[in-house]
């Protein structure tokens, strides 16, 4: 498109321009079996839930839900989510939390708060897509960390934060996704989540805790979350209620010690006011009314059949050579194919035979995993997953055997 | 408060902190009669609308309003807000909208979009205090051009524009207020909308057209937003359904040039993916069912009679050497006490004896205006007006008498 005023842009305003990936997702139409989007079930909405709780609000609350509220969110629901926190063994007070519209905007908060240009930001590799883009907002240095089937490997983390020491450089912080990982399903251990939590003391770091999956294990233990081993405050944790009540209600939280939330409320004063306080009360009610932890316990055996249709299919009808993780929990898994493959240039050839997946290498920084897909079964029903990966290990054998 | 992590915050960061005017507000207490706020009246709010919609919308979409969206926006509410800005004559199609979390959320993504440090933003003198948070967020340099009663005077504007020709230097845009204008409540007239767009066109800078309230007139002519008169994409219009539905919805959007509309949806997405789909449909069912127009028609009598009730207060109970605006619509007006009364200091007498407004330094970016006040009428009930007036009128008398 030919841009008028683009003498005018900022440098941030100069560099914003559509993904290579949102190209090529365009390219995924209504009759794809489509496994690229990190969609929750429709049928995991709890339609009738909401609207209990809109009639309840309005007709005990209407001007708390429709007036302007305070930047930092509605305090009921923030003592609901103290209260929550500190039973999962969280050391928190209501002083350590923040509303934000969604972990999205968590992000962003946290990464102009902390962020000048060349700052040093440590992330997994492969990470979440969607933080690259507040990360390079900020024009911040990206340091990828290698993982394994039992998450980020500490070892190497603290090689890199070692390194800074001696070269007297500071991390800003360290951006992890520890539970379910997006997108890899991969979980961090219990003793590396310990191990985490003392590097980011002793080197004096902070870390990034993004737990939108947590809250959704289909087997396996359980394991806290790194906040619950966090003695310094070093820890910064988010989570939301996209995944398990809305996405579309964009409502997440951030819970960090009280200097980190006191600036994040001043700049999200300026940066929209508040979140939605109409949503804020909904969302509270359905809290309070521990419907909240029965809607998890309703939605979990939607998306454990679904986990287990992919794994079962993978396991039909895929060839030698592609490996894949095995989640516990959340919504992905990620399939490595042999090293020829290029799955950028694959996603055409799906497309055409009516599937779909997220080429890897969007979640590198470095555009690294050229032969990586992520493939997520949340939002495809069980009947439709057999059929997909079937497309889909066509597709790929047919590339394989060229 | 002792902040620990101080080493570890941006440039940002480490400015953002509470305003003095925050630290005032925060005097204000329950009993207090507040003229200080900016608040629609909870009479204003469409209860039994918002209740009949949520079940529409719960019963026929309840998937697009709880399921992920566009960071665009809900598309049929987009499609209706182009129509209507048709009908006001704007030259617009839908690819010239966005949808924001409120045009607190619009400021902030513009001012992102549009300025690195130092550059110029162009401000009527005073202005609305909330869009100083995003511009300085961005380091921007204000200049402030002077006002009448017919609000910003193109005269001194043209001498900017034309100073800084001189200069080869660029002003990245010009924030205004024209109706009804937050805080002074004055009007700018028909000749200088034409002006002004005039000169946006011949000095290529931008005009953000801020509108909040706009729709809500009580007496004299209407005006045509500027946008109407832009024939050359100059002018990026903003408004919002906080004061003709519900602040607590967190919902407006943005008008302008298509290519500065991709480079505002690209920045959103990073930002928090998108606004709510949840409130996006309710407030599109909202306006498909014209209750909109209705609920404008419904509430203008309200603040209409408030208005009425300040202005004949401040007649009835104020002394001589004051002076007052007297605006056609909005929230607010605006008063001028003797040279040597500060507001600021005057607050705290004032909050004694129960009555509170806005001290007027809050809204130049330079501090000035110390003898002056924002009065808004928007959020008392008029039984309150004239007791809160009188009390006011009995602190400055007081301190005029000194």
């Amino acid at each position: 498109m030919y841009m008028v005023f683009d003498d005018k842009f900022s440098d941030l305003g100069r560099s914003l321009e559509p993904s290579a990936l949102t190209q090529i997702m365009n390219m995924i139409t209504e009759d794809v079996i489509s496994f690229s989007g990190g969609l929750p079930h429709p049928d995991s909405f709890p339609v009738e839930e909401v609207r209990e709780m809109m009639e309840y609000v309005l007709t005990n609350e209407p001007v708390t839900a429709l007036q302007y509220g305070s930047p930092r969110g509605n305090e009921k629901l923030i003592a609901f989510l103290a209260a929550r926190s500190k039973d999962k063994e969280m050391k928190v007070t209501e002083k350590n939390f923040l509303i934000t519209s969604g972990s999205q905007q968590a992000l962003d908060l946290l990464a102009r708060v902390f962020l000048d240009p060349e700052d040093e930001v440590i992330v997994e590799s492969p990470t979440y897509l969607g933080a690259l883009g507040p990360f390079k907002n900020q024009k911040a240095q990206l340091t990828e960390v290698p993982m394994d089937d039992n998450g980020v490997i500490p070892e190497e983390l603290e090689k890199i934060l070692q390194a800074r020491r001696t070269e007297n450089k500071q991390v800003k912080f360290i951006y992890l996704i520890p539970t379910f990982q997006n997108p890899t399903g991969v979980t961090l251990s219990l003793e590396r989540r310990q191990k985490i939590c003392s590097l980011a003391s002793k080197f004096d770091v902070l870390v990034i805790e993004d737990d939108p999956y947590g809250e959704l294990r289909y087997a396996g233990e359980k394991v806290p979350p790194l906040k619950v081993f966090d003695k310094t405050g070093h820890v910064i944790y988010l989570s939301t209620f996209s995944k398990i009540f809305s996405p579309g209600a964009r409502m997440g939280w951030v819970t960090a010690h009280e200097s980190i939330i006191s600036k994040l409320v001043y700049l999200k004063e300026s940066v929209d006011l508040h979140s939605s306080t109409f949503v804020q009360s909904i969302v509270y009610e359905y809290c309070r009314k521990n419907l909240l932890d029965q809607h998890i316990k309703d939605i979990l055996p939607i998306y454990s059949v679904r986990r287990k249709a992919m794994l079962n299919a993978l396991e039909t009808h895929f060839i030698k050579d592609v490996t894949w993780t095995e989640p516990e929990g959340g919504f992905f898994l990620w399939a490595t194919l042999p090293d020829h493959i290029d799955t950028k240039d694959l996603l055409v050839e799906a497309a055409k035979n009516r599937v779909a997946y997220v080429p890897g290498y969007a979640f590198y920084p470095g555009g690294q995993g050229q032969n990586t897909m992520r493939l997520s079964f949340s939002g495809v029903d069980e009947s439709q997953i057999d059929e997909g990966i079937k497309r889909l290990a066509a597709v790929v054998s047919k590339e394989i055997s060229k």
